[in-house]
């Protein structure tokens, strides 16, 4: 299967790098900025182009790894039409490729992308969609290359899955940073919470999150929870967040 | 050192199996639950009383492991005046102790703790403070065979901490709680998000949680706010919670 990557940032860097680790032929980069395109396509050894005309139409595979809004301009000014084009985005669904070529899909795959961080893609859920049949097999032979998890979901699932991965890693990376914060304010330094924001995730590997709620909203314990209304004083958002946060955690429980 | 340990809950249990692999003598368990004292006790290899008046008081160190509101309950009954007592609680001053005994502190494990999985000690932050640099020499000398990482703090600091834990520990297990019940909704398995949940948790053992903070709301993205607000549409409160949290990532990046 040869593809070509239509991006540079962190997705198509760290999902070229996987592929061209298993083998997988990428004959071409193509993106708008020079200095991350030209590396990109030194680490994969294949061409690079900032030109949407001078995208090769030889591939068997188009993988979207741009930013929502820059892929109508991206396909725009390209001459796909027929070829097997996928959009890699937990939001958007599969239909807004049906206008641009015959052949389409999604390759999404599940996971937090950091420029500081390379990820192990045989760990992350990769979910599948195409318009036939056809295309959906090409596309699982592909993610069964990189991932060991791989699902067939569809848009309306997808939107969700993404919507519940805001919950539990861009706002869960979001209470870690609110951790650090009330640490630094009392010459504390973040690294004593590191074990338990590890062992917090490890239960979550192991049982249904509500089975194990510790703390005390969980135990409804009035004192504590004063107390801590009093800590926020300074921080009037982060109060209300804890209340709003607290009132839920007793509703599920019942 | 000869320890009582005073209580029979999860931290009571995993405390002193911890204490009894590393060869520590616990001589007594006390506690009001008839089964799992004896169950404890048993474990241990020591007496068991339900009896306040019945607690041994030949011991060096005596530790509460009970909940907050049990504790003068516990030590009103028993002989303790002289000898070394400590709880091990995040958010109660060690003054609390001071009219109970000549000799007092806190001992006090960073951890989240349930019946379902056995913590290993060794990893957990275990924070110690003592009326006395004498007593706190002793706490240290105990704190330091059970785990790699004790810290001397004062109660002012682990009120902090604990309300830090509160949401890096509970807080972000209830997202969790609610991206199961998203995924549920749409007849998807909660181990779809396993390994973002860890690799979030991940990244935070190595960075610095602003610096590696991903989604939506960092990037302002308008147009899937928007989408996730019309998806929660039947959960106002986590709408809400929504907001507040996209708000605040804003303005913590500023």
């Amino acid at each position: 299967m040869r593809i070509v990557l239509l991006g540079t940032g962190n997705l198509a860097t760290q999902l070229g790098i996987s592929l061209h680790r298993k083998h997988v032929d990428i004959i071409q980069v193509f993106g708008r900025s020079e200095i991350t395109g030209a590396h990109l396509s030194g680490l994969l050894g294949c061409g690079f182009t900032t030109s949407r005309e001078e995208i090769r139409l030889d591939a068997d595979l188009y993988i979207l790894a741009v930013s929502e809004d820059a892929i109508p301009e991206v396909l725009s000014g390209s001459g796909i039409r027929k070829q097997l084009v996928v959009h890699a985005s937990g939001s958007l669904s599969i239909d807004i490729l049906s206008e641009v070529s015959e052949n389409y899909g999604v390759f999404y795959p599940l996971q937090t992308l950091s420029r500081q961080k390379e990820v192990d893609f045989s760990t992350v859920p990769i979910c599948i969609e195409a318009n036939t049949p056809e295309n959906l097999g090409k596309l699982n032979k592909l993610a069964n290359i990189l991932s060991d998890h791989v699902y067939q979901i569809d848009s309306v699932q997808r939107g969700q899955l993404h919507l519940a991965a805001v919950f539990v890693c861009n706002f869960v990376n979001h209470l870690y940073s609110i951790g650090e914060k009330l640490l630094l304010e009392h010459q504390l330094d973040f690294s004593i919470l590191r074990p338990l924001i590890l062992e917090t995730a490890s239960k979550a590997m192991l049982f249904s999150p509500p089975e194990v709620q510790t703390g005390p909203a969980v135990r409804d314990n009035q004192q504590i929870l004063d107390q801590h209304m009093r800590l926020l004083e300074k921080h009037p958002e982060w109060q209300q967040l804890y209340k709003l946060i607290s009132i839920d955690i007793k509703n599920l429980q019942q």
